[in-house]
């Protein structure tokens, strides 16, 4: 166990990637590179009373692994190692620390893969994914983190050591605890480690990219693809702001502004100019078949499809997406919003959220997953206390507008700090009550990441 | 609301597939046909202190729903019916009482289907298959019922009415309280709505059936088929002995001594005389291309592999599983039970079980779901006393073996009351007093479904 004292590393611990500052002064910051050092830090911390705040790569959007006063923060990431991997049962058991794309890679040489995909793969970590109950670009076909975890180590609030979950594929003993650890966000115990399902690397991927007039048009095209009874392993929605600022990205790139931009192509690969652009990715023995049903679908509403040949022409086609959070950090600091409707009501809320960025002139870039109905509006601020104030205005619209519309107000990136104002809307006050109860059971003296998640 | 008091309608009403009788009296057996009606229950027995044991069709097969002295039996059963169907967003929105397959069947004209399929399906209602966290034949590729349950209406102990989940595919906001409601068994309240996912019909299926010499052969040929990173939509093992008391069956029923039988050929399809049989079948666009690629896997391990050519054929390769326990019904009284091992123990599994038969000689006949390492050992007694013990005796040694393999008791089925005694062991104290402790959380006076689940 390592006590961190330098300032800058205590500093660089004290907020996650939403940027969300407390304004507190932790008290410590423990790196724990062992189970009884998690579990001595927590029977301490639970005989003071002292707030536990858990913490892996702080790649969190809503500030739940953000310090507050006077707590430990309870650093995991070194905590890395995949422990096993189990071909012959397609299952991993890993530390929390070990980062997610790091898993994939590992699982890669027996043909499996880890599937959960959150954007921040190759920074976050599994235990970090667990406690948001991350999604990700594939979830429309294989699931949420939720799906991948069969089972976990967790300690719990007075330092003891829990066994849930399996390593069976099924089981029914007993409540689903595993699934309650999942996405409670460090509120409930502390994971210390994680078997979970890994699945065959899919036998070939195609790759689709299509241009639309407008948004609408795009979430259209999205919901003709539902409605052909497709299932595409990824189908992602960028809107015409983000085109234009990914565009801007790879001009300026190009021009050696700043650093690496989007690259691959020229305007239409990444969709500049036009009103919205969906790149679609089919997996499985089917994929290039799939894709051609794919195409059908799309070509009478698009203004332009173009299907990848290679995969290099593929990376090419998804370079729009991977260049828009770049782009948009480009231009100020964005605030990434994590709505979900039902799917058959994205393009309503696409064009609202266009509507709420009209209406209060804050910028907003909406990038979705477009099969999950799950929109990110990406809110881009100055920096400033005005323009933090207008961003968190227009997210409040956002927020109403998803719980209008059926949704809620956190697809896949967990309530944190930032969002706790909307939960008893979204849940009701019974609902809420009833998960402070459960809170209780697992922490009584309420040291596990309080003010956070629920 | 009607309270039921003609005698054989209560007695058919107090137990449940598993036989298991409490010997005690129930006070009441009221069908319930609303809401409120339910609430009215709830909230009168909770200020009593009366148990409720909630029952849909009564299918269940540990006991569950099995009446005990004094309690009220509520029957959800006439709250049958499907409000909604939304093909825009793949889901349905339910009343416990519809009869699983009734809702696949409303499905199909928009292209869309319920995945989870017990073999109960076509008797068991959806509110009992949420509430055991009912698997079936297809979950190695689309999961149990857990997966396909969005959002929940829940009638707590105190007669509330919550709502839980959502109609969206992802939401984190809040704790799951939608998982810990699956698979509780009736002992956190009562389930009175469910919106439920549908998935698109497959756009085709091949089925294949493959002979054994002996089940370890056909478990490994099955671990050869997760090995070639293949995965079909249905993995069946049957063993020997139920191949030959299914062969018997169609026998009997040849000669008019039984009613229906096993039908749709002769040995070479229902594999009587061979030493194990393994049903695959595949499902998707690629359908063909993937059972041939089991094909080939299969074919150097299998003393013989048909392939159906024809919906017929399928269907009468099918015979063999779908005549399994009507078959062995008619040998005896089937105790069926439901271990489950990781994958890659299977084989050990089967023969283990055949070694425990074997030594107590007490007559297993063993089914599996291959691909999830679920096996169901089935035990047939004569229904006398003796035979009886005997069978728990041999259910208690094949429990200790899924625990030693790493294994669970339960796969689909549940604890119920029947494998309460193993439930410590495999959990663990610390987790059962936690799942003790959420059970006071919903239901402070002990009310719902009492001595069982947990």
């Amino acid at each position: 166990m390592t006590l961190v004292t330098d300032p800058v590393a205590v500093q660089s611990r004290r907020t996650d990637r939403s940027g969300w500052d407390s304004g507190g002064s932790p008290a410590a910051v423990v790196l724990a590179e062992s189970v009884p050092e998690v579990q001595a830090v927590l029977r301490e911390a639970n005989r003071d009373g002292t707030p536990v705040v858990t913490r892996g790569a702080g790649t969190g959007l809503a500030g739940a692994a953000a310090g507050t006063q006077g707590c430990v923060i309870l650093d995991v990431s070194r905590m890395n190692r995949i422990r096993e991997i189990v071909p012959a049962d397609e299952l991993a058991i890993v530390e929390p620390g070990v980062i997610t794309a790091e898993l994939d890679h590992a699982a890669a040489p027996y043909g499996l893969t880890y599937a959960p995909d959150p954007a921040s793969a190759a920074m976050s970590t599994i235990g970090g994914n667990i406690a948001t109950n991350a999604g990700g670009l594939r979830c429309a076909k294989y699931g949420v983190t939720r799906q991948a975890v069969l089972g976990l180590d967790v300690v719990l609030a007075d330092g003891t050591l829990l066994k849930v979950g399996r390593r069976t594929v099924k089981g029914v003993a007993g409540y689903d605890l595993t699934g309650l650890f999942t996405g409670s966000e460090g509120t409930l115990g502390v994971i210390v480690g994680a078997t979970l399902r890994l699945r065959p690397i899919p036998a070939a991927t195609a790759t689709l990219a299509a241009c639309f007039d407008d948004i609408a048009t795009a979430a259209r095209a999205a919901a003709a693809i539902t409605a052909a009874h497709l299932t595409p392993a990824m189908a992602e929605l960028l809107d015409r702001a983000t085109l234009d600022a990914v565009g801007m990205g790879v001009h300026r790139a190009a021009l050696g502004v700043h650093g690496a931009g989007a690259s691959g192509g020229g305007g239409d690969v990444y969709g500049a100019g036009a009103g919205a652009l969906l790149l679609v990715q089919t997996d499985g023995l089917a994929a290039e078949q799939e894709a051609s049903a794919v195409e059908r679908v799309l070509a009478p509403l698009a203004s332009s499809v173009r299907r990848a040949s290679t995969a290099a022409e593929a990376e090419s086609l998804l370079a729009a997406r991977r260049g828009a959070l770049p782009s948009l950090e480009r231009l100020g600091r964005p605030l990434i919003e994590d709505i979900a409707v039902p799917r058959s009501r994205l393009g309503e809320a696409a064009d609202a959220v266009a509507a709420i960025s009209a209406e209060t002139g804050v910028p907003v870039f909406t990038i979705a997953h477009a099969a999950d109905g799950n929109l990110h509006p990406i809110i881009v601020t100055d920096g400033s206390p005005a323009s933090a104030d207008a961003a968190w205005e227009a997210a409040g619209r956002i927020f109403a507008l998803a719980l209008r519309l059926g949704g809620t107000v956190t697809g896949e990136h967990g309530i944190g700090v930032l969002k706790r104002r909307w939960l008893a809307e979204e849940l009701g006050i019974e609902s809420l009550g009833l998960q402070h109860k459960i809170k209780r059971v697992f922490d009584p003296n309420g040291i596990l990441n309080p003010g956070k998640a629920i």
